[in-house]
């Protein structure tokens, strides 16, 4: 389940003196949410299989130098204290200091908390869709340019990235009414 | 063609201490490219008719506060002098520090040239597509997230958004063999 | 909830000598199904909105003249006898002979059985989708087509269009296991 | 180049006394036409490569016995008389009574007209599409889903099925202003 889908960048120096870093290392571990989520059409529901990430990558002609991990295939209203507990230590033993998460909209906020507390000299960026990549009209690839952005451009610390903004961990509230990630200050 | 696509988020205020910038005003101008070719049934032909960037802004769901302006609509191959002027001026001219121009792959580089003679105090960040968003599987939307996200996040400069990384507009080019942008350094 | 969808073929006269009818009326009864069901993104469920087929005959570039009528928007395996009844009177009180109807397809041989017994004179075609037409690679389209030259080609009598197949309506059933259609003799 | 996409009713006997006949094999050949067009990203220009006819048969669910010829992978208004005598002598040699040609639009009632000729024993019915299948939204499936249902339903013959009617061979014209086919009586 582990797909280096990095790119061919390999020759390129350092680039002091710029905030860039195109060629660093990133890690993107998967937990489902509805991102991964497919139509079962034999018993008419929503169920995981495949993640959908290498797929996306592969569309989005990404040169990341990226290396995708499923940890889980859950909804984030399943994740449990020790789900939570392993992505944690995923983050801190992951020799990437630049790490995505995909996840489940719905607990993403309680996620990001616990790996605040571990991971802090790393960049963490959660992620998410509101509409599953494999119907029509997805905004998971949206996010996930711009989750793999932000990890590539701020400093060390948790955040959430959706709706085309970049939250800080402590600062973001999922609305339940509308869908919508907001600033709580 | 000048729509604002602002979302609802008018009542937060400034976010001192902090890298992220969400609330802050983006000017997003459309030039062409592949981002907006369309098939001509009738001809069997690519062409241009209106941008997707207004229906792009609302699958990804972005609660930016985003205003789209159409500057022309051309092959990044058949721009003129005289149109990257134009949109040196309108960049100049633009109301918003964070601008972000979506322009076809080939010659972006040497728009993002021009850009940086003039407007060296803004954030403006350059983005295209390799496959049409009117077809299946394009990179444009990803590509959108990617800029919008870097302009937010990045200081004062030119840059380019492509493959996933972010650019210095003086430190990219497109390898046309492969159709990928690179680092030169 | 009524669509006229008809074509510009209104003055092509009939054509005797043929068994081709494109300019036949054809009335299109809506009852749900997997065919129009959603995604909710608040809830993460499943669900109906509005009918796709006015949009499916538009991409499929239709020239027929149909016209829609959507009767309820039920999965069929909550599809009551007097829901049957009432497609049933529809497709008597019909002005057209020829009846196409969108149906899910766990019960769709059921709804069949009770048509069969009241609108003998008239070319019923039922079809449906085992993937939702608002997802990506629907069936959807395809055995709409189907259903539709079916319902022009062939004598009074039910028949069910799946899998690129038209069966008289007592001979299939659909395989639970794989959710295919097949033939009983 | 040959593919065999024939279901899995091997086991059912005939049909006698009905005009169904889901269980007779088609032949399906591929020429090419706007159905197989493809985004060529390195030349921003449309081409062609494989044919989609296995993936549409797939994602269609197709369980009818369709065996796979690519012929050529032309735009029809370069086929040539060569091209069509081919074609025309496939037709002939085909095992199957039941053949679907894939064809540009523009040209398929002059390839009929070849075809009429020589082959009046067998139903052959061409279709083709006004938008690549591998863009978004084309009404390629759907035309796929009226030929092949056409094709098991009318005698000998050469048919056009396309805007969700079947013309015979002799009794259409591409209307070139509205890209639509037209009965001539």
């Amino acid at each position: 389940m582990v797909d280096d889908v990095s790119g061919d960048s390999s020759g390129e120096g350092a680039r002091p003196g710029t905030v860039l870093s195109g060629a660093v290392p990133i890690r993107l571990f998967v937990t489902g949410g509805t991102f991964d989520k497919e139509y079962d059409e034999l018993h008419g529901t929503l169920d995981f299989r495949e993640t959908h990430l290498p797929q996306m990558l592969e569309m989005a002609r990404s040169r990341l130098h990226v290396t995708i991990r499923p940890l889980m295939m859950v909804d984030s209203l399943e994740m449990t204290d020790s789900d939570r507990a392993l992505i944690a230590r995923e983050c801190r033993d992951a020799e990437e200091q630049h790490i995505v998460i995909t996840h489940g909209t719905d607990k993403m906020v309680v996620t990001a908390e616990v790996l605040a507390e571990g991971a802090a000299e790393k960049t963490i960026v959660l992620t998410g869709a509101m509409i599953p990549i494999a119907f029509g009209s997805s905004d998971g690839l949206f996010n996930l340019g711009g989750a793999l952005t932000a990890v590539q451009l701020l400093p060390p610390g948790v955040y959430i990235a959706m709706n085309g903004r970049v939250f800080d961990w402590d600062d973001v509230c999922k609305n339940r009414a509308t869908g919508v990630f907001e600033a709580l200050r």
